[in-house]
């Protein structure tokens, strides 16, 4: 009989990492279909269609490691799931126009509590006015575990990949980033709180915002009709969801450059600064390492600053730079070090 | 706290099958993008990109549920999870281009057993000419998860939806049925001798055919191809992985006929018709019922028989009628009775 677990050989998945283990296992794989452009590595895939690009991107979001049913109300869920694709669309300058959606489940679920997650799910495809147009449901021995493909357009002159950032460019982010990691804090605080006394009535301190950011993130649709009417062509871009640091990381070492990034130039929210703080946390080391923000980072040609300079809702964070240069953060105290990327390693 | 558990209402997901709960949750979704050809309800959903169509199709496979890794090998699985995939593709009458896999895998599988599972998912791409451009992989609480999407294209005019069969029309089949099933039959048996006894050695008989079909099934590409070469263009179409009684009841369902169907030409491999005896099971049974053997079933308009009489691996199995004459089985011993669909149930 086979058996997964009697092998000479026995490498540990967390010694490469998730980034490490996807690069490691697709290495092999080439793009032979004329019609495919871009695998691996991005935000998403890019197929050629003609006059028109079609991008897809997938996620797989599974309890207990990327949700905990515990505060997670089953409608935020569906909804986030949904729109945590989403931003990987927008991240490539694209519109997504449909999805798929698979679940897992175990028999613990009724159909009472599908129905509230796809409630959540229509929702969202309600708002980002995109289409469910197929999927799989099944059951699981154990768990919830929600599987997303969205598939967006986008014309072929106008899709912006990691890949393209350029020594120079400046680094552009779409808005605050640290709240959904300090939400997710006041959650488990209060989730750890209700586990050794159920009595205990949960205190989220009318941290809405912090919350929210946490349980019903949105994606940056606005922004990408924002560069059309502006012809603003980001030079590469990607969203937030394993943390600012983190996405930096991806995007230098796929362009080939380094950066330098302000801190003075990361927008964090007066909530989150207040909660890091609270939490005896550096509001800093939140916004860099936080995720699941799904902010834009996008880089531009610096002759192009006066597009972004009077829009809303757009922070100038810093400069990429040659790659000999690294990836440096320089504080507000003026010192310069090293960026480190945590990001969030599930494995 | 949010609870899953603790709602008045509770309806058992069982009470609902796995295609009720699909419809009961999907019913409110509609269609708004224009180009959103075909949702929920087919093979693969149909996107409108101008010239061609593409087609999306989706699977998720779940440890315990959908295999075992007692008896399969990881490389077998990866390829069977592409597989089942472009299977559906293929049912739409067009070529599947690219896949995205995500995976959701507990620590007790380590790097080697990925490496094995991606071997397969590559000997998969590489024979069926599919690029893997995309997908995700996390860590999963328990077992292992994989979902899969397939893309594909095809002429707008040449698309086969499960909808459009007309009384008159003959229903064919690629191949014969029931083999994968009695390997299962032949695994499972080993299985539960090899648990009773970790000393006896497992005997399959040789079998390599029944655990071929049941471990490392084709999907039918050749006949899209012969499709297009002979100028034959089904009236419509749909995979066998449910089994063929499940399979013509949805097709019956979406394209509101009936279906006469002749035991006789049903087609079963001597392998499956001798094991099927030695299990004491109805080969016929097995045949109808079994699922998996990723064959295609079409049907043809009857002006069309010339081009397919000749045509090895097409066996014609019985006639559209209209919907009030049922869908019946005219058996060897000269009976009519209503078919029953069992199909595989996973909840």
């Amino acid at each position: 009989m086979a058996n997964t677990s009697d092998r000479s050989k026995r490498t540990d998945v967390n010694t490469l990492g998730e980034f490490g283990l996807i690069d490691h296992l697709t290495s092999g794989f080439e793009l032979r279909q004329p019609s495919s452009i871009k695998g691996v590595g991005d935000d998403g895939a890019v197929i050629d269609n003609g006059n028109m690009m079609t991008v897809v991107s997938t996620d797989m979001l599974v309890e207990g490691i990327h949700f905990d049913l515990m505060y997670s109300p089953l409608k935020h869920l569906g909804y986030k799931s949904i729109v945590v694709n989403l931003s990987d669309i927008y991240a490539m300058n694209a519109i997504p126009k449909q999805v798929t959606v698979s679940i897992a489940l175990s028999n613990r679920f009724s159909v009472e509590a599908l129905e509230e997650l796809y409630d959540g799910i229509k929702r969202a495809c309600d708002y980002y006015k995109v289409d469910l147009i197929g999927g799989d449901t099944t059951s699981s021995p154990k768990g919830l575990y929600i599987s997303v493909t969205a598939i967006g357009q986008v014309e072929k002159d106008r899709v912006v990949y990691r890949n393209t950032a350029k020594a120079g460019d400046l680094i552009c982010i779409t808005g605050n980033v640290g709240a959904a990691y300090l939400g997710l804090q006041l959650l488990e605080r209060e989730k750890q709180l209700y586990l050794s006394n159920p009595d205990i009535k949960p205190d989220l301190e009318e941290q809405d915002f912090l919350v929210g950011r946490q349980l019903k993130p949105e994606a940056r649709k606005d922004m990408i009709d924002v560069f059309k009417k502006s012809g603003l062509q980001p030079t590469s871009m990607i969203d937030v969801s394993d943390g600012v640091a983190s996405e930096i990381f991806h995007l230098c070492k796929q362009s080939k450059v380094g950066a330098f990034i302000e801190e003075s130039g990361v927008p964090i929210h007066p909530d989150a600064q207040m909660m890091a703080l609270k939490f005896q946390l550096d509001p800093i080391t939140c916004a860099l390492n936080g995720g699941e923000d799904y902010e834009l980072i996008f880089t531009i040609d610096p002759k192009d600053l006066d597009k972004v300079k009077y829009l809303p809702d757009i922070y100038i964070m810093g400069e990429i730079v040659p790659a000999s240069d690294g990836i440096k953060l320089h504080t507000k105290g003026g010192n310069i070090h090293d960026l480190s990327a945590q990001g969030w390693k599930h494995f």
